[in-house]
């Protein structure tokens, strides 16, 4: 898969290189997950590439992909699935949109995984440590731009199963998205819909790393690369 | 795709062969989704593989393979998740279970495509031709089993994204379940969560054909071979 | 009423004739309620007589009739409410759109028996096979009439005991449909509010004719003097 | 239908008498509903005559009788219904307990109509002139015995439309309800989710009596005859 | 406290003088919470004086503050910021207005203490006994004014804890309401969301006294002084 | 109100002293609140020093001390009440405890000025830098004793409005909670119901040093001292 891009949902620090096929985080993994944790020496290639590539270029490697490699097959349509729809500057959605919606849509249906990881994603695309909490506690009274308040009410719709209509297109439409954009939402809030139910599955739980990244300035200049 | 197995969703007549690349719903596509499905002649060779396989075997090609073709990248995550998902009798879960759980958390978020047609399956594998239709309506007092019953109380706490506790797994052993049947029940109903939103998103239409198969006895004979 | 050829479930002009006290499904009936079926010997003369006659022209014997008859009293006040209501076609309301409103309010309600039984009288009276279908799963996106769609939105307003207001009147208004017509609307929504509850209350099942009745074009010429 | 007992629900003083057909509350019903209140001299001698024994026993009639009698035949079958489930002590139930029903289910529906009188009809039948005052704001937390509760339980559970299981049954039974009471409850919870939907239809308005009808000892004396 | 103005919730006849620092209810106060009532000998002077203030002028102690003198310190913090948002007529709000604020927020939680006892001061103060009956079962259609439902709009929406908009105080103003007016109305609400939720910790049972009071027109004249 | 103690809600540096009346915090506050912040030249003595007092302790101002200063008697009674519950580590409830009640219940009502700033209190009362954080998007699979988890349990049914019932505080019991702390419990949720719909009011915003608080290691030493 690796030959068609990188295929993660980590930020990328730039030029960095895989020189090792340790995990960091080698620690006991009881605690991340009610599914056994595969040993590395037992997976497939093409998923431990994947997870060195992850690991080497972000710091760490997520706890998602050590959860989700108990199944490999699913773990291989999952993350070639979510490289679609999230690893893009395409259409009209930024990465730190994007993470939003995650954000928006996942602290709706309770998902610890979900909302920690995202939201210090987001917090490392946008530069604004402050927003995804914000939008954890309240989307509706957030500082969030009229764009960004109709990309969310939007993805919300789709998060709760809502019939679509076209007067959600309309209001997307006021603010600047066209149908592909609002594909592009829909999707996301769609993934995360299923994502957020595998994570209370496996009792998914988020890396330490991920609850203070992006908060401090001094980590500003650090992701400066990714956000674009 | 096609060297590691049949990708679809779709019951397929035992001795049945592709003889041709043509769809058998040629007629204008335009009711179906709110976003355009692309010509076949735009479409990669191994999408239409798949597409021409599914038909044939099938003898109609699901609206779900033409909508989604849409956004070729997607589709592809999209049935190689799904496959891996329910065309299988592993573990503790027949084709029947696997569509009962569909219809059951899909009905949860009306989903009106997913709801018809994995109805028709389930009728199809199951050779029960008004189950479905109970569950519909009402999966509490369907004349389910007291296993059938547990799966859905267990899908259904997934699809509402319920936190997943100890208990859950202990109500499923109690019927027979083990956790890799839980990972399946649940992997289902998450994996749904999104087809259904992505069903809303698109406002994708059920082909006529599913309303009523498997309703008639003669239609048992024909599937016979399907729902092992 | 009896000289237009009635299918129902309603009492019965005198004049009409008993041709046989037999029991179509004479089989067991422990299976369609939690209460005791009453014997017909038993059963006073006016309540066979209805029986008799809905049978012979319907063809079978709705549970209903069955599984109510264990209160007598309660028995002709319910089917004489019903038949006031239902049985018509005066002003803006045709049987289909009557069938239509019990079909998207019972579904609210989750009862199996008036969903199954009230969507067969649907697809014969409007020969839509499948439209009731769709109203189940979703009536949102069903695909109805601007005035169809006014009508079950107050239909399900009174289903869900809002307040009704002037805007309810209104908006009936903009679709063609005067204050009797909201009467009857409402009065068929609250009568199978109901409705709904004593099923629930006696765990009233379906017979199995309903599931497919009128799925098939063969049956619509058998039903089609019944529609107008 | 006087001939088979009295048909109404309202109160009878003992020993009055009908001497007249004249409306006690001749002023304009204008207030009383959103549609049109028959002249008495256009009603149908037998509605006429029921509506008169009422008046003549309690001491003024019921708006419900006029605001329902713009349709006849409905009303007819809706009193007739009323009739069968209100007026009597048969079973497990007193009429206070039937009222009591009826109040913790119309305030759940927020019927203004149905809380106010039948909250003032309870007060009269059980001599306890708050407790109804305290099952509107919280059957929760009223002073109700363990007996009380478990009706109501199940009363709202039918009122909800929740799906009745054997476990209904069995709590009913522990404090000494048996099948033909459940039914009771149940058909006055089904009942008055009718009647609640009927009051919303037509904005239906209390009389003014009932607002402190039974919530002075002075009243206790002359309703006593009535609560046996 | 006295000193600077009368803290209290309850009516004063006028003329009435504290002659006595005896309650007026002196029987077992066992059920009238689920904490213990301390006895009058060892409060705090400041809460003696104040209760005797208020059983004098009122004619009897409502309990709420027998059973927070639980408590000594919060019981002066509650009665402190009770007497700044109930007794007074400031702003664009009476104090039957206030009162309205509170039966239609309490009934909203359920809390049987302050409907009864905050019903009864409304009807005590707007002189129309039977309003607050009816904003209790359902202020949607209760007998109001455009600026009162507007003004429980509000306080609903405060109540449910909704995120309030600039839609909020447009509406508000259109009937009249300033933004100090808002404040009031909803600084009301939030008051009795903690003050409802006490009541629901304690079981607090309101006064014998609180359900009839007001009901009757001879009530009027006795406490027409405190309305103004 | 000094000399009975300090009254605030805020953490205090070890050895700081008030050296001035200077609010740090002295940038225009016209985005805190949408209503008026007072001068402090405008407020009377006892506001002004407790805010001096609060601000030189904690390092600054929180701004819910300037929001509420709008009204001088309500922020008395608001700030007297607060400290009562608040600030002491009495009975079985840590300062830590109830920072975790206030951040679960304040989430329920998604009041972002509660969840931000008491969130980083509990970070340095509890020296757990992520349970906040957890508590916040699921407290169900948070990291939590499970005492902690009745706790909250408890917290969150009073701030839901349920009656409390016997079964409540014999849940409480077990963890070794008894009557009192189970006032405590309500009285901080039943608070901060009040406090949530005061800053949904005003839409008050936190101070932006809350958000970062007591999340580095460092901070641990800080704030040692206080979480006794």
């Amino acid at each position: 898969m690796s030959q068609r891009g990188v295929l993660n949902g980590t930020p990328v620090a730039v030029g960095a290189a895989a020189t090792s096929r340790q995990f960091s985080s080698d620690a006991p993994p009881q605690n991340i997950s009610r599914y056994p944790i595969p040993n590395k020496k037992d997976l497939p290639f093409d998923m431990l590439e994947l997870m060195e590539e992850v690991e080497t270029k972000g710091g760490f490697l997520p706890n998602v992909f050590k959860v989700l490699a108990h199944r490999p097959a699913e773990f291989r349509a999952f993350f070639s699935y979510y490289n679609e729809l999230m690893n893009k500057e395409t259409g009209g959605l930024t990465k730190a949109d994007r993470e939003l919606i995650v954000v928006a849509t996942s602290i709706h249906n309770q998902c610890l995984y979900c909302v920690v990881s995202h939201s210090a994603l987001h917090r490392i695309y946008s530069k604004k440590p402050t927003l995804a909490d914000q939008v954890i506690v309240n989307y509706e009274n957030a500082e969030l731009s009229p764009r960004e308040r109709v990309m969310l009410d939007f993805a919300l719709a789709v998060c709760r199963s809502d019939t679509v209509t076209d007067q959600h297109f309309l209001s997307l439409e006021e603010v600047g998205f066209d149908r592909e954009d609002a594909w592009d939402i829909a999707a996301i809030a769609a993934f995360f819909a299923m994502s957020n139910r595998l994570a209370h599955l496996t009792d998914m739980r988020p890396n330490a790393e991920f609850y203070n990244m992006g908060r401090m300035p001094r980590d500003k200049t650090k992701w400066e690369g990714e956000g674009k």
